[in-house]
């Protein structure tokens, strides 16, 4: 992505009106340049990519400012779950057609964003394509020397911690796929935009990357759905869990749908989409990991415990039952 | 892109079997993390993105070996041109379906040029699609501090200078769509597959990054038409240029399209895809320049001069008069 100062070309003009005003960081040379420089001074840097295909990770009818902050929050997210601190950020945007509108709203969103989370746009590529829009951003992150926070080092007697409340954005997939949630929350608008809300822009927990640096012995973000992803930690880590659904922390909303039957423990555990982080904290250092997040305005609720084994991660109600999962999180094959 | 020791879902699988063995880099954690981490001991990165998309960039019936090749070396040419040696990318591949053929011969020159530029895979998202396949590649680079190499830059009295063969690609281009020189070249098969082989396949000038880096006052790699390109390259330095047609470097088979009157200069300096570099070299140091890119095996050829001024580089035949250039550039929109 570069602007040139010669005759503009429909692209170069685009990159200039839309996305020069949000390279504000001195190494994105004003989108003038080929390539970005990042500097580094001994630090590790993080990175993480993450694509988002219209039809797909968003509907075609999503606001351009919301699909904006989701393809940027969704790899926030994993730079907040790594405990990197965001760098910058580059863009791939592929469009059917140039609507002037939709790329201001766009750009918009992004730039809020990239100021909000202290991310600049560093560079990027605008291509047309036939087909669905697609949005691929590669994020950085700086951390100190090995001190990325991985998904393996899970310990047995570690606590399982996430942050915020989980279940919520696949309940509001489910509304704007008119869906029984929706139909359950039919006279309670504020409930439904609650979800949808969740669903069409995260709210990644950036503010708490020191922190999980400080105290999570491992940690990775909520994306494919609770269940699935611990399994996954658990097994790189080589150790299962045992989790207590009834502390699994659920919104109002969704407490809700719950009530109404609309939903289940399994579609809240097993729906994508949540990008909170998953982390496991060290029993001596959970009141501290606690406190100092609610100090950054996040609530963090333990849900149950590392234990020693190969198993998967077992999932139990108040009487000790345990849940059967069969579909734990989402694939896109 | 992380490959879980969870039962497998259909992507963790893909990941798993094909692009896990890529991942060879200690930073790529062998894709079991949500990051990858790229150490930095005062360097600059150089950060670059480019995104391929089926029936713009690439044709349906491409060789899935050439469009992996494609899309690592459209983005390995940014790194050439600015004077970085490699480092690592990642990649976000959006699929329709998984087609293990299709899949593993991609991953295979994926892998190939991972090796062969020593740029090794560090991390990526694969998600699928309803629409056209896109491959979207974010590759970095190191530089001593400050070094990279800028579009800016360029002095009057400089040699406009370009690596390679310019123009064959979009020959290329034109046979695949058969077009003009798919007919003058009809009993020529050698040379089609020539122009053909340089649009698939981009030969990205990395051997001469430290060169490039020692000796160019600018910099840019050709991708959208050599005309195109040296206009922003001039813009953005704030000069002029006047070129000799007749010192832009031809391979022979472009040589036979331009004699069977199939392609014109005009073709030739203003259609993409060449991934040479463009640069600009004090006169004082051409010579050098010359001699140490033999020795790295790569034709460099002066074809002209910077001069002062704001005006559009001007392209001048034998005779001096000019060639008028009404697109200089391949734009998206």
């Amino acid at each position: 992505m570069a602007v040139s100062g010669a005759p503009a070309s429909g692209e170069d003009a685009l990159i200039a009106r839309y996305f020069k005003p949000l390279a504000t960081d001195p190494g994105a040379f004003g989108l003038s340049d080929d390539a970005a420089v990042l500097k580094a001074l001994g630090e590790d840097i993080v990175v993480t990519t993450d694509a988002l295909v219209e039809g797909v990770h968003f509907f075609a009818d999503d606001p351009a400012y919301t699909i904006a902050q989701k393809a940027l929050r969704v790899n926030l997210s994993d730079l907040a779950a790594k405990g990197a601190d965001p760098a910058g950020f580059v863009l791939s945007v592929a469009l059917r057609k140039v609507d002037e509108a939709w790329l201001s709203d766009f750009a918009r969103g992004l730039g809020a964003d990239a100021i909000a989370f202290n991310c600049p746009l560093l560079g990027g590529d605008t291509v047309s394509t036939p087909g669905p829009l697609m949005v691929s951003i590669t994020a950085f992150g700086r951390v100190g020397p090995g001190q990325m926070v991985h998904r393996s080092g899970a310990k047995p007697g570690d606590h399982v911690v996430v942050t915020g409340t989980i279940g919520d954005a696949a309940l509001g997939l489910d509304i704007l796929k008119r869906g029984r949630v929706a139909d359950a929350l039919a006279g309670d608008a504020a409930s439904r935009d609650a979800l949808v809300g969740r669903y069409r822009v995260p709210q990644p927990r950036n503010a708490l990357a020191p922190l999980i640096r400080a105290h999570a012995h491992a940690a990775m973000d909520v994306s494919d759905g609770l269940a699935g992803d611990l399994a996954k930690l658990c097994a790189v880590s080589g150790v299962s869990a045992v989790i207590d659904l009834k502390s699994i922390p659920l919104s109002n909303a969704a407490g809700k749908a719950l009530s109404a039957g609309a939903a289940g423990m399994r579609e809240i555990v097993s729906g994508g989409d949540d990008y909170e982080v998953l982390c496991t904290v060290d029993p001596g250092a959970l009141d501290e990991f606690i406190q100092a997040a609610r100090l950054a305005a996040v609530v963090v609720s333990p849900i149950g415990t590392v234990i020693a084994g190969q198993s998967a991660p077992k999932w139990l109600d108040v009487e000790g039952k345990e849940l059967p999962l069969t579909r734990t999180s989402y694939s896109h094959f």
